[in-house]
């Protein structure tokens, strides 16, 4: 069974926009079974529309649209469908008093223009929403079926949970497709793929590898494409065959693997701190805040971390971290003795067992001749040990920030599992 | 003049990563005055790669290619290219002698498998790639330009900015066209399209006005679709009809905007502080640190930002913050009490002119019957007075982080212009 995204809207085609909804369906949709064989995005006129949903269902059995359906006048996506379905219009009291009570339970006042929302192409079955304004739509025709959900992010997923997946998997009891993907940090991919040139030779034809290389990280994902009616490749017998080449490949590279599937550094050092009852916090410089923002990302983050101070200023460092005045003046902030004197400072500031310090020159401007932009130092300690390495990265801020962060919680990872 | 743009990979159709090269493409091409008419995305089989191409082809005149030019093995999009192009495939010593380069210069051991990267269609125009190991190809064909650029973000970028566009420019002189965009917070989409209603009916056909909705935030895109041998469309003409529209929707909505084109909430406040020459700081407690991360990653932010603490925890609000024990007691964490003394706290703590506070529920855990999860204070605090405020947010614990650090910012951008 396969499926198709349409977006349809001038925000994704001028590149206002990213595009996260069609990511997170294809997800979705891979779960259960379907897989996404195309994607595409037209903009907001009726000939790319219909354009676009006539080539998305010469190639696909579900034809998912997003966006093109908001209440201000650059959507023009209702009326083409119900042009392309051959339909009428029609008012819905029921949707109109869905829309009602949502503005009421957000405390705002309705716009005149939200009747038009409850105005929908009468060959549809309407999907409510009930986080919007903009119904959802599901069309039958021909073996294929045509939905329509709204771009915002947060709408469209309830949609797709509450309403979409759950028609979907009556209608088209699908092909199992099973993936395991392991992360890993520290390594690029054509390293890897040196490491793995033997295993992937051995890969059967119904079992694909691929490498999917992100800031710092690569991502390794099995996927196993099967059918219910061959020996060997049934759903379970698809689950086994990747648990075993998912050890493998754990096997081959223990030292850089430190998650599965959904799981990120900042969860893998959460179960870790948890497991060993300690507690942890950060004393950050150059990523301004950008670690601790991603350790409490977490949930229930605050069980093992208390806190964190950011000292951009050199005041602050000594004040908060009693980082030495003569320190700073002699190696710079941006130096092993400084990083080393942070972490230890914030053992007792922040009351933790373990502690992450980072300064760094972040840029794009402030290099020295003997320090370039990009020049990053980052220190793990603990009540015995305190360990410090470097890094020199590029040019860009964001993406030395970032960087760091990788690199920061893959260090405390390590030197938490006695690993450095 | 139009262009497709079209990814290759299995990553984005399983939705593994998300496609943020489109976005960064689509608004470079943009300011050459190509207007992206269609995007796709297919998978890593010979036969999707060439439909693929088959169909943008159709719709455009640039065919721009991402993805599937990586070392390892899920990539054919070469051999593809030379087949679709009637190409053999040839070995360049010079593209080889670059990639050794590169691996000399990031001072990592050249894998074997890097040889084939040298090997390109002999059709193609080579765009050398200085930045990483895959080379991207402009192929001309009957009046249309095809290129193909690896999809790792920053080697798209590099090759775009150094090798694309200055070609496409001389290739293909189009049509300008002209945005502006307004930046809102604080108001949804139906409310400011009912007060642009009339706004909008006067404009010219030419003319469009689209509204961009993203968390908390509403962009307002102004654009004109010009033609140069038409009276009143040229380049010139444009610019200044959408300088005119732009001022009469600043007088329309002097309330919600907050900027302009691609300014951001922290640059627009680190301008106003630099304006002020005032130092700025955070309290953060449920946002973790996520505030402190937006305003330093505005470059040059350590003039006016000396750090910040994260306190989850009771005891450092009291012990870095001097929120009394009585308060946290008495009133609970998220509460007035507690926000307005973390951000006078601050003041002193930080050593800054103003300090912005913020506790509260960011969930999805941890609500009481009369604090549901969502629930937000926020403060901030000078020398002379202190101003709070009460949000109630969603369940989504990453939303309500970056939901409060828009409203924060907000509250301080109108606390810096006295407009609370």
């Amino acid at each position: 069974m396969t499926a198709h995204l349409l977006t349809i809207g001038d925000e994704i085609l001028i590149g206002q926009i990213v595009d996260t909804n069609s990511s997170w369906m294809s997800r979705q949709l891979n779960l259960q079974g379907i897989q996404v064989t195309g994607k595409s995005s037209v903009g907001d006129t009726r000939a790319a529309i219909i354009d676009g949903i006539k080539n998305a269902a010469a190639k696909a059995d579900i034809i998912i649209m997003t966006g093109g359906l908001g209440p201000t006048k650059d959507d023009i996506t209702k009326k083409t469908l119900a042009e392309f379905f051959d339909s009428d219009m029609q008012f819905h009291q029921e949707v109109f008093d869905l829309i009602a009570a949502y503005f009421t339970k957000v405390g705002r006042k309705m716009p005149e223009s939200i009747r038009d929302q409850a105005t929908l192409p009468s060959k549809a079955t309407i999907l409510h929403n009930k986080v919007g304004t903009a119904s959802g739509m599901w069309f039958d025709q021909e073996n294929k079926v045509y939905i329509s959900l709204p771009g915002v992010p947060f709408e469209m997923e309830y949609l797709m949970q509450r309403e979409v997946l759950p028609r979907i998997k009556d209608k088209f009891p699908g092909n199992p497709i099973v993936h395991r993907t392991l992360l890993t940090a520290g390594e690029g991919e054509s390293a890897i793929a040196q490491r793995l040139d033997v295993f992937e030779d051995t890969l059967p034809e119904h079992i694909k590898l691929a490498y999917l290389p992100s800031l710092g990280q690569v991502r390794l994902r099995l996927s196993g494409f099967g059918d219910a009616t061959v020996a060997g490749r049934t759903e379970a017998e698809l689950q086994e065959q990747l648990d075993q080449l998912k050890q493998t490949l754990l096997n081959l590279l223990p030292d850089l693997v430190y998650g599965q599937e959904e799981e990120s550094l900042p969860k893998v050092i959460g179960n870790i701190l948890l497991a060993q009852g300690k507690q942890f916090g950060t004393a950050e410089s150059c990523t301004g805040g950008y670690v601790s923002h991603l350790i409490t990302s977490i949930p229930g983050s605050s069980r093992y971390f208390p806190g964190t101070v950011v000292t951009y200023a050199y005041e602050l460092k000594t004040k908060l971290l009693g980082v030495r005045p003569e320190t700073l003046l002699k190696e710079g902030a941006v130096s092993e003795a400084t990083v080393r004197e942070m972490a230890e400072g914030a053992l007792d500031t922040l009351g933790v067992d373990v502690a992450l310090a980072i300064s760094g020159i972040a840029g794009p401007d402030g290099g020295l001749p003997d320090k370039p932009v990009g020049t990053v130092w980052i220190a793990v300690a603990d009540r015995h040990r305190t360990i410090a390495e470097k890094h020199i990265f590029g040019r860009d801020r964001l993406k030395n920030i970032q960087l760091t962060g990788i690199y920061g919680l893959n260090l405390v990872r390590r030197f938490l599992l006695g690993m450095v």
